[in-house]
């Protein structure tokens, strides 16, 4: 993995992807599948929607860290697998052969097989919403991954694939901000 | 288009498409594009991120209605011209030759050229983040569509089109909300 510039860290999330968010405790790691995230800024600054019914909640809230890794269709089961069961009574990491890397800030791990990985702070729980504000400090991108394609989830039991990619780069000049 | 159950339309948004966004001010109607949207509870209520650099968030903020509208991959042009022009000086549906339809209980018009349109009320505005909470009151589907995926931005310029879809039902059936 190879450090990425912060300034182009909401382009990872901004598409929507189904996304794994990985915790440590101070014993142990965990991770849970969200797909209920967005982009508050460019800064950047992300939310998620998340609460007690997830185990990891009571990490993140303890801790105020995560990091939130961005998985590739090949990973897909394993997506499945981990919105499907808890770490209240799973390693995770070892029931579905991720590997945990140590991150740069963070203590919770860095996914080995995803795309990308934001190491992150919280900023603030929004208790009456259950949303959780987000700062990226850090994020790593795979040097040569076979596989770029990310899942996108429905949310009825189905995950669309990334298709093509169109290009409005030059219509959209104004608005991209400097260097993306 | 035809009415759609409030219980399936977080599915609409959940994977995280480019949304369009319309308003009434009592005078006039605008729309504005928007990709920083998230699931907030399968109510349904959805958070989006906008502010006063949007000229349609006076009326938001004001009327506390809008209308989400979903485009799909036929529309880039529309979306992309939309999240580039404003409605401080520009008639956007004029120009975008988008068709404005009477909702059923908010003024913010629905756009008949388009997928879904979710008839939405603020529920509050969260200023510190720009958070916009918005609960969905009515939502309608075309009845008939001959496009239907959906336009993901990366926030580069560059759009992602909706590609194939995975089923993981079985898989996910205890996660899955009834009925969906």
């Amino acid at each position: 993995m190879r450090t990425m510039k912060l300034s182009k860290v909401f382009t990872l999330l901004e598409p929507g992807p189904v996304v794994l968010v990985t915790t440590h405790d101070g014993r142990r790691s965990n991770v849970m599948t969200i797909s209920w995230t967005m982009v508050l800024d460019f800064t950047p600054r992300f939310a998620i929607t998340t609460g007690a019914w997830n185990y990891s909640y009571r990490a993140l809230r303890n801790t105020r860290e995560c990091v939130i890794a961005i998985p590739t269709v090949d990973m897909l089961d394993t997506v499945v697998g981990v919105g499907t069961c808890s770490g209240s009574d799973t390693d995770k990491f070892a029931k579905f052969g991720l590997t945990p890397t140590p991150g740069k800030v963070v203590k919770a791990p860095l996914i080995q097989e995803c795309l990308a990985n934001i190491e992150c702070r919280v900023v603030e729980i929004i208790r009456r919403y259950d949303i959780v504000v987000l700062d990226a400090v850090v994020a790593h991108r795979a040097s040569s991954p076979r596989e770029t394609r990310t899942l996108h989830a429905v949310g009825d039991g189905t995950f669309i694939v990334d298709g093509r990619r169109l290009n409005r780069r030059k219509q959209m000049a104004g608005k991209i901000p400097a260097g993306i």
